[in-house]
């Protein structure tokens, strides 16, 4: 099952797709649930079942072209990322990580947009970089959470193109604002429920940049896997509903490293979960 | 003028204070008001002078001790923090920053407490460290602020315990984790309207732990002051009604420096603003 967070003029709403166009609303559906799926999320039990199943055999009530996206989750608690978590990343960047720990920083939500929404590419800059990654969304909180247990945790699958700033990351050693400019990255199209989705590592992450491959890269290269993320974070915090971990983001192919312009559409692509698509605007 | 957020049971509300141990509740003074000190402030306009004035003349419903106070802001759109923003503490800590540009990294709402809660050492961990930092609280939302017109965007100020495992900070060039312990920091006891409080740079924060004076510093001696950090987070990001923004902490005192232990008390004052005190318990 695919879930899209939505909203039709200010009205937020969740939705079941039924094709890769189309979608069953639960406002409509299933009205006793939240109308957000973190909230269906932080339910438990068989809600986000529940929810799926409301929507079977119903006949579409929005076509994906006829509201706003929202980013899959719009207000996580935490919005974890995974720096420097493919070999080829590393070498292309020239930083170094810690072999035995995953390196962890945060987005916030306002740094992030929806599907076919507008990314922002910021006034003077000149090295606003895309980050294809894979996001995992929580469903069942935990705290100190065994590495082999860590799949249980997880709701299923969402992209996320991680948008970055180079100039302002590159200010100090925390990378801060240049991770965080405001509508800078994009998260969706949908949540794909993680039973449908499957072991990560058996996907492929593929980002384009005007229909041109700049990113081809098997999932199970990451570093630190998300069953591994996971069990770190947990040491320190009760992972909740809705919390999103983003992987890391693999190297550009070869000869193939540009950055975006206004004008530009960038897609990531994950196998078997669909493509986040996005054109890039001048800020303003 | 000086506002609490607090807990009666599962409620969650606003309070004014009226002396230093009670306040008024704006559940009843003020119920077309929103229960949130956020939601408040997103109001704009004048409604926290509102909400001041309602509070007026009315005898206490609460005193401090009878209700559990909360986060000042539970949860901010962003909490941003500054590393290395005291020469002392840069000097003690060995690292490196960058002259021009404000060090930030991000907390978590789930990592912090309200005034008199309990913070958690967590197991294991042998470098659990307080910090002691003053926070200003967004009112006005704005981009691009210039310095010289930043404190018209802060609707008050509060402390901030900004506790940190540093065993976790090291595992790489990002702290991640290691501010982010659940219960690990503390904000509180209430903001203090920005005209009440004045100039931050003329006030003096002091730490101490179970009594004894851990750090003791004019906050004139920020490297990046509250404007300039406002300034430069607002070129990327529309600063948010409620949005917190976390000073830096300075050097301990000479001779001084110990981490906290459970059944250590630590507090975080600040002339003029108040006192900020938790209780450390050991996780679990």
């Amino acid at each position: 099952m695919r879930f899209v967070s939505y909203r039709d003029g200010d009205a937020p709403g969740v939705g079941v797709m039924i094709d890769d166009d189309s979608f069953v609303s639960l406002s409509s559906a299933a009205p006793d649930l939240p109308n957000s799926l973190r909230g269906i999320l932080e339910l438990g039990g068989d809600a986000l079942a529940r929810a799926g199943a409301a929507a079977q055999g119903r006949a579409a009530d929005y076509r994906l072209d006829e509201v706003v996206l929202d980013p899959v989750i719009p207000e996580p608690h935490a919005l974890w990322c995974l720096a420097l978590n493919f070999q080829a990343h590393i070498d292309e960047t020239g930083l170094t990580t810690n072999k035995y720990h995953p390196h962890i920083f945060l987005r916030i939500p306002a740094s992030q947009v929806g599907h076919n929404q507008p990314i922002v590419k910021p006034t003077g800059m000149e090295f606003y970089d895309y980050e294809g990654e894979i996001a995992a969304i929580i469903g069942k909180p935990g705290r100190r959470i065994a590495e082999r247990d860590a799949y249980a945790h997880v709701a299923g699958y969402a992209i996320y193109n991680e948008g970055s700033v180079r100039e302002y990351q590159r200010h100090n050693r925390h990378f801060g604002l240049g991770k965080n400019f405001e509508k800078s990255g994009s998260f969706g199209p949908w949540m794909m429920t993680a039973d449908a989705f499957g072991d990560p590592a058996k996907h492929t992450l593929i980002t384009r940049l005007n229909g041109e491959e700049k990113q081809h890269c098997g999932l199970d290269l990451m570093i630190f896997s998300i069953a591994k993320i996971i069990s770190y974070l947990s040491e320190g915090y009760t992972l909740r509903p809705g919390d999103v971990v983003v992987s890391g983001t693999p190297g550009a192919l070869p000869g193939r490293k540009v950055n975006m312009q206004a004008g530009d559409l960038c897609e990531v692509e994950v196998t078997g979960l669909g493509i986040l698509r996005n054109p890039v605007i001048a800020e303003g």
